[in-house]
């Protein structure tokens, strides 16, 4: 097997630890007594309710939301496409169709909630007084300003009918079994799409204080909504939420494992680095091949061959005006300090399939990565000073094509060493 | 003992085996029949001088160069102090006694050249007719265009007299042997202290290219002496330099696995992942802390207890006013990025004892860093976008402080997961 076609089968095997069709149904409970509602959002919620529909047995109801494009065939459960990373009305509506679909459960029936990456958005529903236009101009304010996740998230959770625990408390006394793909650091189970199935630990006060902090300037209706402080998400110990269960069925640690797995098989050392690595992608690159090198000279941190795995998101600091997202970005910086650096290959993908905005999931890099360049005339730098990742490896039939892959853990890297 | 006593122990551990006075006496040779004259340059030069007199039976001669505040008491061999990183008169004038030393040697006679980190600019000896000034005015271009030290060091060898092979060259008949400390990348024989006893396989047809590549404006005198292309530079398989060997004593390796050796006797495994990583410095930490997070939640790349051991330089992109070398500034950004996280603890410090132009070695980051420096008035954060880390671990009594070791193995970090 040539380098290029292992490391695609590592991602390949990334991919379907992260396959809903795969990883959902031994997670499915017994059918209850009562009825069944599937609700859920996320890029992965039309391929996770399918997944629900193949072994499900029993009558099944229920809407999910999903993002334009990632609509697949569903028989009884209803799928609406909405806008993502901002929410339009068609999400909104579904976000409102979905908290009345569980506030009509009762005792002994079950509400099974489909949750995954990009459900913040997709299940989106103000609460009562405020608009969707006052709840994004907190979000921007809150991005320009640098807040972290979980403070976004405070803010969110409390201007929100259906984020923060509300969607399960509203489906009280009914059981409530969340099954989620984490795309989120740590999976925490109150970061993915918002948590609006587990309890929230942050209350109005905490919204008030980074709101302080920050000094933000709020639209009317908000700043009253929080000086209220009335109608507080559920807490930890909530009674509405006693029944409700989170597990995740996909995460990026177990796609790594599957891909750690994979490299076994083909007797190849895994090494898996980190499930959450950040930082500014040419950055990461550099550390990554200074580790690369030590495993050429030296054997360490093991010997050759042996492969370094890690998922989490890097980011880019747009300098240039070129095309391509962080994956490829991070393979054309990498190639740039390999120098060619022998039996030294790379993937790194979006398990998405979408690397930014692009219709690549992420390309490869390989020992004669920067010598075909040159023969090609592609200047490796300068397409990187330009953040042109992408330009650069679509001129070399690099790009690793897969399209939505209907799931999301993540990003996929790769590091081979012979 | 406390994980900061057993980081300060990996730490002088390093140090220990990159230690002059232990590392050199292993390789020196038995006494020839002719004469002996040791020369040398670097921040280890009279270190390196001290340790050849504390065991060498016979009569000893010679000079070493080092820099201002870097000499230590010598018995035979005279130490001359010199500029660094700009070349003053005392370091020509010290050059060129070098030369002429090696020049008056002859058959069964021995040249023994101790090179360290910063030898480059301590033995500098520009060739006839181009002077200091021209050749810096070379540098600094090459800086400017951002040139990789390999080309930089192209053309300082063809404008140099010592120089890319010059001085072993000089020496013969005399058997020559380099005794160097490295504090690069790879340990490249031709680029410590570029390589005065080591053949150079550039050539001036090189050194044209590189000129044209970025366009350099010259001074007249480089441009004439590029264009000659006369008195090339020794070429490996040259017969002058056929009786020159090359050890190294001391490499960041050596010293990380010292510190490994360190980690087993207390029951930490080690994980050495690069002798040379490179990077942004805050991003550098930011991967850091992903791994040192994965050991703590999935036991990868190995199960904690354990320590995360690199060498290699990082670089630090000013953009406030503050205080600190490389190293604290990774620190910082280490314990950000961290957020106090449980069991992980930190040492990151410049071997040559000096951070930046600060007076302290390095720091160290505890679980408790950021709530200490929270009650101390310190924020993190703000210390951290004014480059000022000093400041921060000042405030804080966590500097680590050596004072000059008096060797370079370039930088030293630790990660201590429990």
């Amino acid at each position: 097997m040539t380098p290029r076609a292992l490391l695609e089968r590592l991602f390949r095997a990334a991919l379907g630890a992260a396959d809903p069709a795969r990883a959902l149904p031994p997670h499915l409970p017994p059918r209850p007594e009562g009825r069944v509602r599937v609700v859920g959002a996320g890029k992965a919620a039309a391929a996770m309710a399918a997944a629900v529909e193949s072994v499900w047995d029993g009558p099944l109801e229920g809407l999910v939301v999903t993002r334009y494009g990632h609509r697949v065939p569903t028989r009884a459960i209803e799928v609406v496409e909405a806008a993502h990373p901002v929410p339009d009305a068609a999400g909104l509506q579904a976000a409102r169709r979905i908290l009345a679909m569980a506030e009509a459960l009762g005792e002994g029936d079950l509400l099974l909630a489909l949750m995954s990456g990009g459900g913040s958005a997709l299940l989106t529903l103000p609460v009562p007084g405020v608009s969707l236009e006052d709840k994004q101009a907190v979000n921007a304010a809150l991005l320009r300003c640098g807040a972290p996740i979980g403070e976004m998230n405070c803010l969110r959770k409390h201007l929100s009918a259906i984020k923060g625990g509300r969607l399960a408390a509203a489906a009280h006394p009914a059981r409530v079994l969340t099954l989620a793909i984490s795309d989120v650091p740590d999976d925490d189970p109150g970061t993915i799409a918002s948590g609006p199935t587990v309890p929230d630990p942050t209350s109005f006060a905490d919204a008030r204080a980074i709101v302080a902090k920050y000094g933000l300037e709020l639209p009317d209706s908000v700043r009253r909504r929080l000086e209220a402080g009335e109608d507080e998400t559920p807490k930890p110990g909530d009674p509405r939420l006693a029944a409700a269960e989170f597990r995740l069925v996909a995460t990026p640690q177990m796609s790594l494992e599957a891909a750690a797995a994979a490299a076994r098989q083909a007797d190849v050392t895994p090494v898996v680095l980190g499930d959450s690595l950040e930082g500014e992608a040419r950055e990461v690159a550099t550390v990554m091949a200074g580790i690369a090198k030590q495993v050429r000279r030296h054997g360490q941190p093991v010997p050759a061959p042996c492969v370094l795995l890690s998922g989490g998101e890097t980011t880019v600091t747009l300098r240039g005006r070129g095309r391509g997202g962080r994956n490829t970005e991070f393979l054309l910086a990498l190639a740039v300090a390999l120098q060619g650096l022998e039996g030294v290959s790379a993937v790194a993908c979006d398990t998405d399939g979408v690397d930014g905005s692009e219709d690549n999931a992420g390309a490869f890099v390989l020992p004669d990565t920067l010598a075909r360049a040159e023969a090609a005339g592609l200047d490796a730098k300068a397409h990187l000073a330009d953040n042109d990742a992408y330009g650069f490896f679509q001129g070399l039939g690099d790009l690793l094509v897969t399209g939505p892959t209907l799931t999301n853990v993540n990003d996929f890297r790769a590091l081979l060493v012979l």
